[in-house]
């Protein structure tokens, strides 16, 4: 097997043609990689990307509203109507346990959506990294890890957490197989590991505080927090482990 | 003004609502930044981008044959039926003296399209590095500096010429605006300077290392060789200072 890893810094870059015969890691830092980790060890039974507030509205309509829940932001926000934002602190085992969480936010959503034609797929955060590393190693097929990005932008978060997991499979005889995962590395070594610092100073962590969600960041930013990895089957994520209690 | 310097990653990345009220950098190390630099001082009229190699044929029918050349590269190599390609090398005195070049690169022509909307508009690379930083500093509008990338993905080097000119621009009361700033900062540190180096383990220097170029990489990697900034007006550059002899 080839042991190089690539990151794509926006969905966009993917190539449609070698999609299908890899693996890709999406990541979206701020926040929606944090907060689906967190919903599905809290015991959310799956979560199903959307990309907009309507094609939520009307997939509940679909499958039903007794088990379901409304999730997603628009800059930031919870969407009126919907029961949950993006903030990883909402989603409490009272709330999510047993629940499809049908899911819209502005960014994750769609890379998820943009990279479900890979072979095999899963969600990396900071929280989840080396769970995410293990998941790597265990493919026997090229892995890409994408970015989320912020609205079609480049997001240094992603950016960043791509280059943590690159160093690390990089000690697991794995190289960087691009200029962006090269890149990425640098980023790694510029943060000298304090992901809280890096957040902070990042485009979208600097929204977030105004918004008021600093404890966001303190929760993304918490290196291998989890073991759980979100993984992909039949257009939706569940958890490949099961989660531990609150 | 504000003085912050905004980096786009790839010309999708560009917020088009923004873009008439700033001046845009747009760069291509390898090799159109470099190449058309060369070919103003050189002596070229201007030089005319387009997007396909046979809208290039059609705006040499409509606009006479006489004067022009056809200029450009698929894959890295000359446009079959094409007067010259994408080397630095081809675009002597004696060649390009006088002539209107209609260029179809695969991205720096794209880019220059792409961010053509700017108020003003210049072309940059570490060849003329630091007459660029005097041209953002002379103008009194938000300056964003555009890579061209690569069909569509991310390119190391011209995001390392990003960060060379962030970085000596904040040397003159400038910041970085974004993360894609300050992620080019970042590539701009690791580089040291040694820009030759960088250039050889880009995925598009190896492959022009591949083909034979080599030398372009050398000509690519000559910080502040000149003084001449190729800028854009009426969909088509010029040079913004009399050329020097050969």
């Amino acid at each position: 097997m080839d042991k190089s890893i690539d990151v794509c810094f926006l969905p966009q870059e993917l190539d449609e043609k070698t999609l299908p015969e890899r693996s890709a890691v999406v990541i979206d830092i701020l926040r929606a990689s944090t907060t689906i980790t967190y919903a599905l060890k809290y015991g959310a039974r799956d979560v199903i990307p959307v990309p907009t507030p309507t094609r939520a509205s009307e997939l509940r309509e679909q499958i039903g509203g007794k088990n379901t829940l409304l999730c997603g932001e628009r800059l930031g926000i919870k969407i009126d109507g919907f029961d949950l934002g993006n903030s990883p602190s909402e989603y409490t085992p009272e709330i999510v346990t047993g629940k499809t969480l049908i899911f819209a936010s502005s960014n994750g959503s769609q890379a998820l959506i943009a990279a479900g034609g890979a072979q095999r797929m899963a969600m990396g955060a900071f929280v989840n990294a080396r769970a995410i590393a293990d998941w790597v190693c265990a493919e026997t097929i090229p892995c890409v890890l994408v970015c989320s990005g912020k609205l079609g932008q480049f997001s240094g978060e992603d950016a960043a957490c791509c280059g943590h997991l690159v160093s690390i499979l990089s000690e697991r005889g794995f190289h960087p197989g691009n200029d962006a995962a090269r890149c990425a590395l640098d980023m790694n070594h510029r943060a000298g590991g304090d992901w809280l610092s890096m957040l902070k100073q990042t485009d979208h962590g600097r929204y977030l505080m105004e918004l008021g969600f600093e404890r966001d960041l303190v929760t993304a930013s918490t290196l291998n927090a989890e073991s759980l990895v979100p993984v992909w089957r039949n257009n939706r994520l569940t958890a490949s482990v099961t989660p531990g209690k609150a």
